[in-house]
């Protein structure tokens, strides 16, 4: 029986929990760790989350552990469901604790925030010689329509071909399609780069610009984007099909969905400067996340010469 | 100086003259007819159209004919903005009556109700000896948005290169961007079938899923029936990529924004018979182009095997 070890309950982390807990499988048995040790109590003792859907009920089989290091500790597969600016520190003590070849699948949409790398990268520098096997789980699931039974669509990313045929088995349910790559450095581009894009549509958006404007530049954006990563990135051309999960279907989710990155531009669009929006996006508790690729893309040369997107129809209204 | 005929002034057709008469170039003549003779004779005299965007004033430039055989006998360009049906009769009048290679610009996103074939094969036919060129013109242009000078992207698709390119500097303004490619038979199914993606977009809506399982299933079809477009039609890939104006761009705009075929799956969703919601939007003057399209997918072997998408999820609520 494999085991499957939830690293952080937020609430991304908390509903891929509550997916796998629905799929009474005994083929696997889940375990958690949180480090609030109040949310871990809270779940131990009422099968429930003390912030996130507060009135699902999780069933007695997933395990709550105190300690990092007992969660990982005899884990087989680790979801890293922690914000991007921990990724070395719990990865250091993943390599202290786990058994060796331990699967570690990474759940965030980011490229690290000081140095533009993929978290990827971040991941195997902390490991150093610890030998693991690594997948990254991106698409258009938003933590509420995954507590929702929504038919939504995910990537999953890995080198390893045990790994994907695993995972895609794992994660697999009624309601969720699994499909698999091993373009792993262009899932994790297509996930951190379409918040971005994202903003940029609020923007026009919030510029008072026509929906038909919108997919106008969404469309012409994507391809362009799209294009540096394959051709200077070494991304493979179907990652950033109109099929893929991690991009083409989750960037028009993030683009004209109500997220928290388009709702952002928006503020951007109607004229706010970015202090003001950002404040008025923290008030409601909402990380921008698009904001901080957008500040790290300075890092890549490969898209230091973007041009910007010129929207000068306004002027001849 | 150039000669562009406008065949009909219906809501598209008027947008375009607009577009063309709004870019005050002395290089090309405007003229334009419709078959009815009071909008002929409104647009003459009055200088605006009776029935749509009526505040709109065209410049004294354009030019309007009584008959057709008058509108295209000197015409060096004719824009077919008619109804698809009327194609072979309007087709035939153009060849008896137009000069010799004069370059016919389809932009109608339909097949043939009757057959299923592509637009350019109906010229074809129609046409028989007289020598003309053809191009089709696609993207995601609602005719308010052109009105409005929005910024749009559009696809003008011709074998021919300095048809391409002659009509791309015509159509190009500060506000519309026009993009070339010489897949004409890839752009007609492209502009034609994302309608059918939108009706069954606006069903998922309508059943009451998520944004995230509509964006899911739209992503995940417009790759299956883009497949079978490159595949077993003859089509290219890039014209089915997320930066193609009559694919990428139109898809989701027709998918997603307030369209006709989408509000038409809403209502099949909900639970409306065929032909109770193609009543209600009949009653609202409402064409769904999506569903002539749908009912000649059957004449196209290609599309026979079409599996069902299966929303699976709702019975595990």
């Amino acid at each position: 029986m494999k085991k499957v070890a939830i690293y952080g309950t937020g609430a991304f982390g908390y509903a891929i929990l509550k997916h796998l807990d629905n799929k009474h499988d005994s083929s696997f048995q889940l375990s958690a760790y949180d480090h609030h040790p109040g949310t871990t109590e809270h779940l131990r003792e009422k099968r429930s989350h003390p912030i996130f859907h507060k009135d699902t009920i999780i069933s007695h089989r997933p395990e709550f552990f105190d300690t990092p290091e007992e969660l990982v500790a005899n884990a087989d597969i680790i979801v890293l469901a922690v914000p991007s600016r921990a990724t070395t520190e719990v990865t250091r003590l993943i390599s202290e604790n786990a058994p060796n070849n331990v699967t570690i699948v990474n759940i965030a949409k980011a490229l690290d925030k000081a140095t533009g790398k993929r978290l990827s990268e971040i991941v195997e520098q902390a490991a150093g010689d610890f030998p693991y096997h690594y997948a990254q789980l991106s698409g258009g699931t938003i933590a509420s329509d995954l507590f929702h039974h929504e038919p939504l669509g995910i990537d999953i990313a890995s080198e390893d071909e045990s790994t994907r045929e695993t995972l895609k088995q794992l994660f697999t349910s009624s309601n969720l399609t699994v499909m698999t790559t091993d373009d792993v450095r262009g899932v994790e581009y297509a996930s951190a780069l379409k918040n971005v894009i994202s903003i940029l549509a609020g923007i026009v958006k919030g510029l008072g610009f026509s929906y038909g404007s919108e997919t106008h530049i969404i469309s012409t954006t994507a391809d362009y984007v799209g294009t540096i990563c394959v051709e200077k990135l070494g991304a493979k051309p179907e990652t950033f099909s109109i099929g893929s999960q991690c991009w083409g279907n989750d960037m028009w989710m993030s683009c004209t969905g109500n997220t928290r990155n388009r709702a952002f531009g928006e503020l951007l669009g109607s004229g706010k400067p970015v202090s003001e929006a950002l404040e008025e996006m923290h008030q409601g508790h909402k990380l921008v996340e698009g904001v901080n690729t957008l500040q790290v893309l300075d890092q890549l040369p490969e898209f230091k010469e973007v041009e910007t997107i010129k929207c000068t129809a306004r002027s001849h209204r």
